[in-house]
């Protein structure tokens, strides 16, 4: 079974590092580039049944991945 | 519109920082973690059209986003 993780920032939160992609692009050239916000990507392959999968890897994004203070998470299980 | 790049290193590619998370997990209790493999996650917000933006996307994540050497990158599209 195969678990994706992806981790952003709260929209609240102010991203630098997109901010600085963003500009780099604009001044590439990309004028139509308007935002930039960057985030973590995580393949996690593990064993288990499906409802058991979805709440370990919830916990383990909550606990271990984000940090929910500034940070948003999704996951998505697939089998 | 809004495109969404993923950037991971390819599967030929050892992933230390996925190795270390996948052994600590497996420390934390979670042994039917089998693997986990980190990768970039961008979002993009443009203008254009949906045509040229997906090929001007694309010429982003190879030149700028990835690193082709080792890494590759999905595109996606949303309108």
């Amino acid at each position: 079974m195969r678990a994706v993780v992806h981790v952003t920032l709260k929209k609240t939160v102010l991203d630098p590092q997109g901010r600085t992609i963003c500009s780099t692009l604009n001044g590439l050239g990309h004028g139509n580039i308007v935002d930039v916000r960057q985030g973590k990507y995580f393949e996690i392959e593990l064993d288990g049944d499906m409802d058991e999968v979805r709440e370990q890897i919830d916990k383990i994004a909550h606990d271990v991945l984000a940090n929910p203070v500034i940070e948003e998470y999704r996951v998505d299980v697939e089998d």
